[in-house]
């Protein structure tokens, strides 16, 4: 099978799981779980619970344990993304080609559907915690609420935040790198090996690979929005560079930045490979993550 | 020792617990763990963390146990008034007799720090399951989850924001307070009772008397509003009426609002004294619920 019908038949999976997790959006009150839904169904590539069950799989680990996990990473990601855009933080009224969720729902509904994503994430892990009663979960948990949280992606949106408008260094950009974008993956590779029982030094290893594979991305990203199209992205290219925003592109040029991608991922596909052919599928979504268009 | 030494006693007790599960604000990025620590630390009667530390310790449960869980509850209501607060939502600029999170620290990082104050109650409930290796505590936080989404608080807070404005009928009005106010309480009783390791009964019972004590307690809120002075509840009078929103107050009249109140506490009690002279403590509580000025 090709990586790209591996990723669509990994997609429609997690679309699956990911439904049975949310309310339905006939409940009352229909319009947060319309929301919910609009937002976690808007054509995500699904990239971060692909990562988890990944892992878990490569570590002969229940696929069934990791899902609740796998989707929960994808509520908490959904989330990110919807507060992200809110007026008083990026402002952006475009996200996958589709209008953000206050343009959509309105200011006060985004931010609650953002919420309820949040805590809907925690309670879904935390009721498979209970059922499955295995404290390989209640560590899943831990991994993924602790890339999200205050020493992870929550503070790398902070220091985003905090930096707008202004000239950042080099030291600050990997730092929000490392955080907003790194700390979920890591918390994805984390979870992943974690409910399939692995011990320290293997979540250690996938922890390294995790960081290397989220700051590639993160550049990656950073050059799409200068080489890529409104089609490709999904939102106005160039949106970095209008908000006087310090990128890696801004930093170090295009050249250099693909460069620091192309070392990243090569890194972490090392770290990888140490794990023979069962690390096949992530060492080429690591080589396909390079050469993204979107 | 009186009622209320007691609770200054508790609330000290949970106050330096608190402390000690949230970032220092000398760490970096400062400004976000300063804001989750202005409103943390805004003086609040700390009535949920109590009750969930008393219901523990009437059924024999371990304190020390419990207090992650209790610490936990209480960033979790403090994200709901930060997000409740903000002007795309309530636009409130007082709270507890200080400026809200938006207009001390701006609408980007308040959003933000309620953010961060719903992770990092669950990171620190994931953390503190994975050490004591207690599946009774994964009951307790699933217990908390389920009291903060889409099945209790954060759905009790959009019936809220979608009713603005509008006339709406007792049932509506039932739904908001059961969920808004009444959710987070149970899980707090539950969750103190299954940290002691009670059985399903106790559970379910317990469960009964903190939706009746929610509910007479967001009434007696109602109440305050019209009855109160801005010292008293921290926040300008009769805001409930400029916003014309609908209360058990405007709906009912004060009279058979406050009968509401006494019906509710005294069935609450009557389930509470069922625990014996252990259940001492909680129905004090709940009588001074009743009484209470702000």
């Amino acid at each position: 099978m090709s990586l790209k019908s591996e990723l669509n038949e990994k997609k429609l999976f997690i679309d699956n799981e990911i439904d049975r997790y949310l309310p339905a959006e006939t409940e009352y009150p229909d319009i947060i779980f319309k929301a919910m839904r609009y937002s976690v169904f808007a054509g995500g590539k699904r990239l971060r619970p692909i990562m988890l069950l990944a892992v878990c799989q490569m570590l002969g680990g229940d696929i069934k344990k990791a899902s609740p996990f796998a989707c929960a990473i994808e509520m908490i990601h959904t989330y990110s993304l919807i507060h992200d855009d809110l007026p008083a933080l990026d402002n952006d009224n475009f996200r996958r080609g589709r209008l953000t969720s206050h343009k959509a729902f309105g200011e006060d509904i985004a931010i609650l559907a953002g919420d309820a994503l949040l805590g809907h994430a925690f309670e879904v892990m935390s009721k498979a915690v209970c059922d499955f009663k295995d404290m390989n979960c209640a560590l899943a948990m831990y991994d993924i609420a602790y890339g999200a949280g205050v020493n992870g992606m929550l503070t790398g949106q902070v220091v985003d935040v905090i930096s707008d408008g202004k000239k950042i260094d080099k030291n600050t950009l990997d730092f929000i790198h490392a955080n907003k974008t790194a700390a979920m993956i890591q918390g994805a590779f984390k979870a992943g090996a974690h409910i399939a029982g692995a011990d320290d030094k293997t979540v250690r290893s996938l922890d390294m690979a995790a960081l290397k594979i989220g700051v590639a991305f993160q550049i990656q990203d950073d050059i799409l929005d200068v080489t890529g199209t409104f089609e490709e992205i999904g939102k106005p290219v160039f949106s970095d560079a209008k908000n006087n925003k310090t990128t890696y592109v801004t930093l170090l040029g295009i050249e250099k930045s693909k460069e620091r991608v192309k070392n990243f991922s090569e890194e972490a596909i090392d770290i990888l490979k140490t794990f023979g052919e069962k690390a096949d599928f992530l060492v080429e979504l690591t080589e396909y993550l390079i050469d993204r268009k979107k």
